[in-house]
């Protein structure tokens, strides 16, 4: 198979089926957010799942290799990485399993249907707005910042994409905590696990994990906390787990 | 000073300041969620100190040695809870700086001014309705299950009782943390400092220590867990430090 990479991309082992995928370091690379994701994420066998912003697709990739979903969709707005993304579901042999589709997640339950899928994911933009930002045209900007999207939307479109009883998984930032339970309730996906992972087991957390139902009743399960480093360098066996390594 | 103890009651050492306490261990014994709120409470000096639901004056008696507060009030609705932590508050020599009220949670914004203490506290019941319950007029009852009060009704009095911008500390079950940030939020006191407490470093958390301002921005920080056990029957540094040995 001849593998068609432009210019700056790059080719990366995902260490799971022998994955791969294509990135464009000088854009956007996915992180540890997206991997943790994925390794939080349940789909039943046969269920049809869903990410949303999902870039360079590495969600539905991971999850494709994790899970026994049917069938999984990666919604995402921008141009470059929809490209990246198609590429790298080829060269993956996932055609028949993971589809892109070009469009912003604030049209996406007229896009895609409501009540069409069981597992609805997310690794959304963390910072509100754009202050600071040299150019909130980038994708990186655009991956990081709420410029195209707030958490409102996301929670909002998650809310009629689900089928009832459906589950959405997310990782965002700690420091939003309360926005994030407060929205998820509101819209009726009330939520029912979290993890915080932080950097060291004596530092504060870093990333929030967070599953919701819909429709569910309102008790959460807190789970221990995910712990990434057990010395500089040296990750915990969970994260070489989740990893694959 | 001859202190006048009733049948089956006792009195505790506290390590604090050479405090004592008197507990009926037929009725109810404060626990050591009592002892971590009292180290999560900030309380600056000059304070004015509510704690609601305040059994036999722990809170205050422990806040009352590790705060510069000028003065604490306790309200407790079991009358002889109230008599205990009024002779406990007489043998720490504290009537001038503690006063115990006898009144209902529910009442407690009319009984005692709306906006008029910097700091409110709580140990409320963790449990929702009486369930299962042998005897839900036992004063353990009244402690662990939400048979004379509800979170609800403990957040609308907080909102209250504080002086705008005041804090608002409050220990509970994760199990109910989505309902504990939406109610905060939605009576205006904004979730700003989180802390999972976990009895065991791979556990899950037990227990969730909340601070809360009063008209605060929505913004949260999410502390280190704090652990308790380091390996059986031996406390780690932090709570050591807590109980004040």
């Amino acid at each position: 198979m001849t593998i068609n990479l432009k210019e700056k991309e790059r080719l990366d082992e995902l260490q799971r089926n022998g994955y791969r995928i294509i990135q464009n370091p000088e854009k956007f690379c996915f992180g540890m957010d997206a991997v943790l994701l994925s390794g939080f994420t349940r789909a039943k066998k046969g269920s049809k799942v869903l990410d949303l912003g999902t870039g360079t697709g590495i969600i539905p990739i991971l999850l494709s290799a994790k899970t026994q979903a049917a069938h999984l969709t990666g919604l995402e707005i921008q141009g470059e990485s929809v490209d990246m993304a198609r590429r790298s579901v080829a060269i993956n042999g996932l055609e028949e399993k993971i589809t892109i589709v070009q469009g912003d997640i604030k049209e996406a339950g007229k896009l895609l249907g409501a009540a069409s899928f069981d597992v609805v994911t997310c690794n959304p933009p963390y910072m509100i707005g754009q202050h600071g930002l040299v150019n909130p045209q980038a994708p990186k900007a655009i991956a990081r910042h709420e410029l195209l999207c707030t958490l409102e939307d996301v929670v909002a479109q998650t809310a009629k994409l689900l089928k009832p009883g459906g589950n959405f998984f997310m990782v965002h930032r700690p420091f939003r905590l309360t926005e994030i339970m407060v929205l998820l309730h509101q819209y009726g996906l009330e939520p029912k696990r979290m993890q915080m992972v932080h950097p060291y087991v004596n530092q504060e957390p870093n990333m929030v994990l967070m599953e919701a139902n819909r429709g569910g009743k309102s008790r959460i399960r807190v789970e221990k906390p995910l712990i990434i480093y057990q010395e500089q360098g040296v990750y915990t066996p969970e994260i070489y787990e989740i990893y694959g390594y």
